[in-house]
């Protein structure tokens, strides 16, 4: 393959990028600056040499443990489980949770062959085990669908023995959501889940 | 900057690439294994190091002549006059062309500060200039948009005068499309362009 071709077909390996796209990267990738390119180098070799799972969260960083598990102002035993590193980032944009995290990396999903062996399952009932009598909170935050549901119920049932609170996100209609225009199943989860006013 | 977030900030810079999808991407670079990464930044640098613009046609190969302009098969006075070299590889594509190319590395936009200046303009004037009292065809193929018709009208005004066939690709209803959905700019003109049956 020309190198051209190499490129792209490299590009074409990475989510969410299709055969167009691929090529208009590539087409930047080699106009672009060499301070540009280098850069961009630079940071995926660092990132590739330095940044590691925090032993705790599992969430990734580049110190020996997280900015989030080593800050002592946060709650220790309340944890909110997200499928991807990505989620905590959108969670603390929000600036309204003082617990701390568990990163599963994936979510069950029998089709693409994800099981709970290949989730950080293992780590998550070590880490709240240790908890014993003193007890805490596990926020089950995998997104609402399919394969979130199914993983937050599997968890539910794995933790729910262990004497915590077990809790799911609330699921509802979103900010600037039109009753008209949401789907019913969201709807009907937001009448069930109606709260006085 | 953390790693990751500076990994982030390089790949935002990358065409088409909003916020949420440089997450995405930085994400899989840091989950990747290492020969996936490793083929990806060897055929970065060898993009980089080794393909340049061809001096004849300036579509970028790793030869000292491109391909297509080192094939004695194909016609030299037939040119193919595109804005960027995945048109190239688009015209490529359909088989049907036996003539060669020349590629202006953008399009007029005074808007985005693109003069005559900045494209290929130049080498192409002078390529077609040489061709003397042989004449031949140069095909105007910028995409059919406000700048590409502009850059096609710019480019006839200066080839005319010597004395080629100066022709543009034709506008028209795509394959499959749907009257009652095309725009009616395409349609006025794909019934001005109509042909005899």
């Amino acid at each position: 393959m020309k190198p051209f071709e190499k490129l792209v077909a490299s590009l074409r390996r990475l989510p969410g990028i299709g055969p167009k796209q691929a090529e208009r990267l590539a087409l930047h990738l080699l106009r672009a600056s060499s301070t540009e390119v280098e850069q961009f180098q630079l940071s995926l070799r660092e990132v590739r040499e330095r940044v590691r799972p925090c032993p705790v969260c599992l969430d990734y960083t580049d110190q020996p443990t997280c900015r989030i598990c080593a800050d002592p102002a946060r709650e220790e035993r309340v944890v909110c489980v997200v499928e991807d590193p990505t989620d905590v980032a959108a969670v603390e944009r929000t600036r309204r949770f003082r617990g701390r995290y568990h990163v599963l990396h994936g979510v069950l999903s029998p089709l693409d062959g994800v099981g709970p062996e290949n989730l950080r399952i293992r780590e998550l009932l070590a880490r709240v085990g240790a908890w014993g009598e003193a007890g805490g909170e596990v926020i089950l935050a995998t997104n609402h669908d399919t394969e979130g549901d199914a993983t937050a119920l599997y968890l539910g049932r794995l933790l729910q023995p262990l004497g915590v609170r077990v809790t799911r996100i609330a699921i509802g209609v979103p900010l600037g959501g039109d009753l008209a225009y949401i789907d019913e199943q969201t709807l009907s989860e937001a009448l069930a889940g109606r709260r006085s006013v």
